[in-house]
This record gives C-alpha cells, sequence and structure tokens, in this order.
C-alpha cells in the first residue's frame, strides 16, 4: 500500500474533521447495547463534491439505495450514519425510514434532504426505532464541532475495538490541501468494488468526475484487497466529500493536482484498510498475503483470495504454526495456475518451501515471524509475472465467539429479552 | 440424501468388509502423535472391477497420481491406506514412496503392485517414515480378517472423532448383494468432484464401466454436496470395488440390476457424506441448506455453497442464533440470482423471513430447532424452480482450536520436537 508519492504526504490529526470547513458529531441513543455512541453526523460548511462506492450485494441495505441517489448528482454536504442496526432486509419501511433520516438532517442542517447521504451498520433485519434515530440527529446537530472527527468515527462501531481514522496533508500548486478519512470494520468483510463504512473528506477543490475516479482507483487497491471473513456486506459504502475551503482552483481529471490528491485519497483508503483488518474480528495479526510469479495480475489475485480466505491457513496463522501445506492446498484448489514442482512460500522472509517441497529452515525464525502483529505470507509460483497482494487477518477463538454470541453483544437495549 | 429405492434396501453390518471375500487389517506404526492405527490393508480374495473419482486440485498428492494411474485399467484388488502423514508435496521421493507402498502390499499379498492403490492422509509437506510404513503393511498383510472393516476405517482417521462406516444389501436378479463403505473426515472438507478418503466395496460382478457411473454419480449427488471449511484437499479420493463373490452374471451399464445397485451404491456414499459433516472439526450441528425457487438448480448450488461456507453463519449456527440477515447477505453477495423483495428463509420449518423481510415467529420453536444436532435451512428464492441442497456443519471454538494446534496434535511421534 505505497501511494507512490511519500515525500508529499504529512500526516495530519484530526479524522474526517482534519480538512477544513467539516464539523462532525456523534451522540448515543441506545441502539447498542453497549450504550455507546450510535449517531454521527458529518456536516460541510460548504456544499461539497461527492463520490460514492457501494455494495453489490444484491440485497443492498435500504440506506445504500437511497444514498446511491442522493450521490449521483455529484454534490452532498452531510453524511448521517448510525451503528446498532443495519436497516437492510427491512423493506418499505427500512426505505421509509432511511428517507426520514436524511430529511431529519436536513431540515436540523438547513440542507436540501438530496444533500444527505445515510448510512448504516449493525444487525440485518430488525426495524430501526426512529423515535430514538430523530432524537439522535437532532441532538448531534446541535453540537457540530470541526475538533469531532474521533468522536464520529466512534459512533459508527460495532464489533471495532477501536475507532478507524487518519489524514494527510499534501502540498500542491502553492497550497496545501488535505483529506481526512474514518471507517468502521470488522467482520462481513471481503468488499467487492465496495467496503465497508468509509467517509473521506476534502478541503481541496475536486469536481465530482475527479472525486470519482480517485475514489474508485483508491477503493480498488485498497479497501477490495482486504477480507476478515470472506463475506461482503449488505451495507458497503465509501464516500468522498470534497468541499474546496482550502481555495485554488477547481481539481479536474486533467490536472496536475489531481494525481497528488488522488495519491493522498488512495494512501488514506489504505491506512484505513489496514486498520480494518487489524481490527478484524478476534484477529491477532495483520496478514500481507503476496501471490507472484503468476501467469496473471487476475489469477494472482484469484490466488491471494483463496490463502486470505482459507480457515484453515488463517487458524494456522492464529496458532503461529508455519503450516505451509495449507497455503499450498488453498492456493492449488483455487483457479490460480499453480505448477505444483514450482511453487514457492516464505513467511516474512523464511523460505518453508521451494520447488513444491518442504526445505529445511531455520524453526527460530519462523517462529518469530509468525508471532509478531504483523505477517508477510509471499507465493512465488515461478510461472510468469503476474502479482497481487491482499490484506488478512487470522482466525481466532474471539471470531467465533463474537460471531456466536452476536446476538447477545449487539442487541439494542430496546429489544434486548429479560 | 434419498435414494429413491429404500425399499430394497437393508443396513450390513461390517462397512468394507460387509460384502463377500473382502479382508482388512489395521496397525499402528506410530504415523500419528495419538498412537493410533495409522496403516490400513483392504484385499480382496478375487480380483475387483474398480472406479475411481479423485481431488480437482492441481497440487494432488502422490498417492493420488500413482493410485490413478493403477486404477486407469479399471482392475485393483487391494487398497493400502496411512494417516498421519499425507505424501503431499513431497516431490520425486513422495512418488518413490508411494510406489514403494504399493509394491510392498503387492509382494506381501502376491498381486501386481498394479493392482494396489494407495491413499494418505495427514500432515502435508513431511516426509513418510518409510521404515515404519513398510513395517506396517507387512504387519497387517499377516493379519487380513473378514470382519475387520471397523479397524480399517480407523486406521484412516485423522481428527475424525469416530470411524465412518456403513452397509447396505440390495436384492435383484435372485440374489442378494452387498455395498460397504468407509470414509474419514474431517477438515479441508469441500470436495469438488472427489472427495476425502472413501472406500466401497461389493460383492457384485459390477463391471468397471458400471462401476465408474454408479461411483460418479453417486459422488456428486453426495460427497460433492458436503462442506466443512471449503477446502478441497490435495488427498481426495474415493474408489468403488466390486469383485463379484456373491455370484451372478456380470452386471453392466444398461442391466436393470445395475440401477439397484448404482442406488446401493449412492446410498452408501450419501450416509458416509453426512456422517463426514456430523464429524466436521469442531462440529456441534449437522446442517441441511436447501435453496429452492431459484432461477436455475446450478445457481440454486452456488446459492447453497454461499450459504453452507459463510463463517458468519456458520458461527451463528453454533450460537443457536436465527440471524437469518446473515444468510441474506451471503446468497446476495453470490452469484445466485436474488430478488431483494422476495426471498423466504426458515430454519426447520419456522420462518423468520418473507418477502425479504423480517416476520414475527415462534422464538421457543426456533431455539429448539436451533439447539438440536440437526438443523435444516431453507432458503425460498420465489423467481423460479431451480434448487438444490448441500450439507454443512457449525463452526465452534474447538474448529479453531483443532487447526490452530493441528501441528501438536499431528504431529509424527518420530518428528517430534521435545
Amino acid at each position: 500500500m505505497d501511494d507512490g508519492s511519500k515525500g508529499h504526504l504529512a500526516y495530519a490529526e484530526g479524522g474526517v474533521t482534519a480538512p477544513e470547513g467539516f464539523l462532525a458529531a456523534s451522540v448515543a441513543v441506545g441502539l447498542k447495547r453497549s450504550g455507546r455512541k450510535d449517531i454521527s453526523l458529518l456536516y460541510s460548511e460548504r456544499p461539497c463534491s461527492v463520490a460514492g462506492v457501494f455494495t453489490t450485494n444484491q440485497i443492498a441495505a435500504a440506506p445504500v439505495l437511497m444514498t446511491k441517489e442522493h450521490v449521483a448528482d455529484g454534490t452532498l454536504q452531510a453524511v448521517v450514519a448510525n451503528s446498532g442496526n443495519a436497516n437492510a432486509c427491512s423493506g418499505a419501511k427500512g426505505l421509509f425510514d432511511a428517507r426520514t433520516m436524511a430529511r431529519a438532517a436536513a431540515e436540523a442542517l438547513g440542507l436540501r434532504p438530496d444533500d444527505v447521504a445515510v448510512a448504516s451498520t449493525g444487525v440485518i433485519g430488525r426495524p430501526l426505532p426512529m423515535d430514538l434515530v430523530l432524537e439522535g440527529i437532532a441532538e448531534a446537530a446541535e453540537i457540530l464541532d470541526s475538533n469531532a472527527g474521533t468522536d464520529a468515527a466512534e459512533g459508527i462501531m460495532t464489533t471495532d475495538t477501536f475507532p478507524k481514522e487518519t489524514g494527510v496533508t499534501v502540498a500542491v500548486g502553492g497550497r496545501r490541501y488535505t483529506v481526512g478519512g474514518m471507517a468502521k470494520g470488522s467482520g462481513m468483510i471481503r468488499p467487492d468494488m465496495a467496503t465497508m463504512l468509509a467517509f473521506l473528506t476534502t478541503d481541496a477543490p475536486l469536481d465530482a468526475a475527479a472525486c470519482d475516479s480517485a475514489l474508485r482507483t483508491a477503493v480498488d487497491a485498497t479497501f477490495n484487497r482486504v477480507t476478515v471473513d470472506g463475506e461482503t456486506s449488505t451495507n458497503d459504502c465509501v464516500l468522498l466529500l470534497a468541499n474546496g475551503a482550502a481555495g485554488g482552483e477547481g481539481i479536474g481529471l486533467g490536472d496536475e493536482a489531481y494525481d497528488v490528491l488522488a495519491g493522498a485519497v488512495r494512501h488514506v483508503c489504505a491506512e484505513l484498510a489496514r486498520m480494518i483488518v487489524r481490527d478484524g474480528e478476534g484477529a491477532t495479526k495483520l496478514v500481507e498475503v503476496t501471490v507472484r510469479g503468476a501467469v496473471s495480475d487476475d489469477e494472482a489475485l484469484t490466488g491471494c483470495w483463496a490463502i486470505a480466505d482459507s480457515p484453515l491457513v488463517k487458524t494456522a496463522l492464529f496458532g503461529g504454526d508455519p503450516n505451509w501445506g495449507r497455503v499450498a492446498s488453498a492456493i492449488g484448489a483455487s483457479k490460480c495456475t499453480v505448477d505444483p514442482g514450482r511453487f514457492e512460500i516464505a513467511f516474512d522472509g523464511v523460505t518453508v518451501a521451494r520447488d513444491g517441497e518442504a526445505v529445511a529452515f531455520d524453526e527460530a525464525a519462523a517462529a518469530a515471524a509468525l508471532s509478531g502483529p504483523e505477517v508477510g505470507l509471499v507465493v512465488d509460483l515461478h510461472s510468469g509475472v503476474g502479482a497481487a497482494t491482499v490484506w488478512t487477518c487470522d482466525f481466532s477463538y474471539d471470531y467465533v465467539r463474537i460471531n456466536a454470541e452476536y446476538d447477545r453483544l449487539e442487541k439494542p437495549i430496546a429489544e434486548e429479552r429479560a
């Protein structure tokens, strides 16, 4: 996830409120059993160019369907997001509720409903307690703050263990622009031309086409290259809002500044994507899986996914076991062409198999590589020049615990059984 | 897995030695840390017609490669199988070792090596300790017994918690024929035109073409419809041996008796396949997943696999949670066409979603359905007449334990570290 333009980038504090002219807020209305913040509001003082990428799941949630429409004209000024309830598989009421949320935020902020996006995440198939949600939106609109990026990131968490936000500044054309972002993980993660919830903001004057191009390119290389459990959610949605508050000429696709901003967007997406995997449900390790020497990049990517989504590989990684046989079996069973006499496998630079067979290796070095919080796994097929990388995590007892008990962990207070 | 000819079938004791003229034996030579039986020998007193179905994994293990050759001429008389070591990713030595095993068995039994199949299961990528293996083959050949079917089934177990064997008798053309079988599970199970190890025997005089047809048809409807973890192993192999010891005219594809025998073979495969899933690593529940009302049978099957391999669905089943949102999300993200406003989901007859939305349901009935050892999960897409069924299991802490600690559980005694 090297952005290729690191020289230009400097870290910026504040997440989605790092860029000028963006305010945020988050409140708790009781959608989550934990009682933690569950309604986040993001607002730009100026109208924004906007682009969005959405789930490819056929059962897209109501807020996804509505937000797609609101983003279609390329302008937006606010996002309201809730956690604890996905408003998915919720039929006509769900769509009505999403529209009601947009309208409530628009009224509170003096906007047109069409300029408000809505995103929801949490349990599928339960009705939203709209009285609480509307209360929360009104309350959040009262406390908008230019330093509340972290609050907003907390308000979209479900099984996440930490809020995910980052930001960078870039200098171009004599001006300094900031790109900020927040995201939530951490289960049902195997985005496909989309991702879980992620919101990026910038004060650069990107036009809508530039937003769209920068976002799609970045998502494809970042959020679309991570997996926690191979599941593509019904609610995936990533938005980029550009308000131009930092001034300067409008930036379009052909402009020099575009490439710099696109690099910054990609950097922020990459950071957030890695955070999602690092915080994957139950994860103890972030694992970078690279397949190279494949017949094509596409086949390499197919091989990466087969390895990155393999329960046997992921449990071995949890156990700290350099079980390369499972890696070989996973890629061998995939549609990535493998010459059984040629492949080579290495964990963090320690080669454990070569020419399709075991090699003697430094067991202490392998054990050390596998005990750390980040593991690099490289499969070289020695059959071509195709290569790809994806990020995954290990598979632990806690993934089972979190997901076997999700009902208990995440049930809204209002609906909890005695 | 209804065979459609239950009236003809009667249960037969004895697994692979239930048919006349088959002997078996199993010994322990220390390939498994547990010290349990690890070399099984299956022998027919008469030459057999044979058919085999093998893994589609590109990294097929050495014994698979060799056994394919030995089965190609349609005759076989013995099978030697070991557990504890898969002899996979073992290069030229692996192939040499497989051939040596066949030759050793052939010598002990007075056969041509070409009439002996070899199958291995266990850890990938470790050399077979051939001195132990050859000792075991010689020893097993000394104690062949017509009542040792269960012993042989024990000798091929790895993480299996019980030996898997069954048998049936059928009456046709004035004679009574028996079909027996044994199999092993219980991880790396998502056979694709193949299965884990399974061996079927019959004393019916099926010719090789009849064996092949009966076996392929049965495997496609049974072993190829089960999953434990979505992983297609390097060592999958299923063989059907027919020795004709029960007498009668030869049975070919066009004969009336063929259909009866094919039904019996399918019944035995179905029983063994269900046993494999029931004994899936860490499994507490056998789950029958049916998708109907799909645009086509193929799409229904695609939808079944998406649900049956979903870690979120499987952990919810472990937790006894009727979390139909995960079922909807899994099939919605698949290539099975789903109308989001039409689908219906039921657990053991308790409908939990209809027209794509939650419906009120009897929570006690749903909880009861999900707490039993068998769960039926039906998704009706109401979009066509396509249907398919697969069998899966839940995903528990023990799956993680078994596979994070496999190295410790399964390391051969000979190779154990201090």
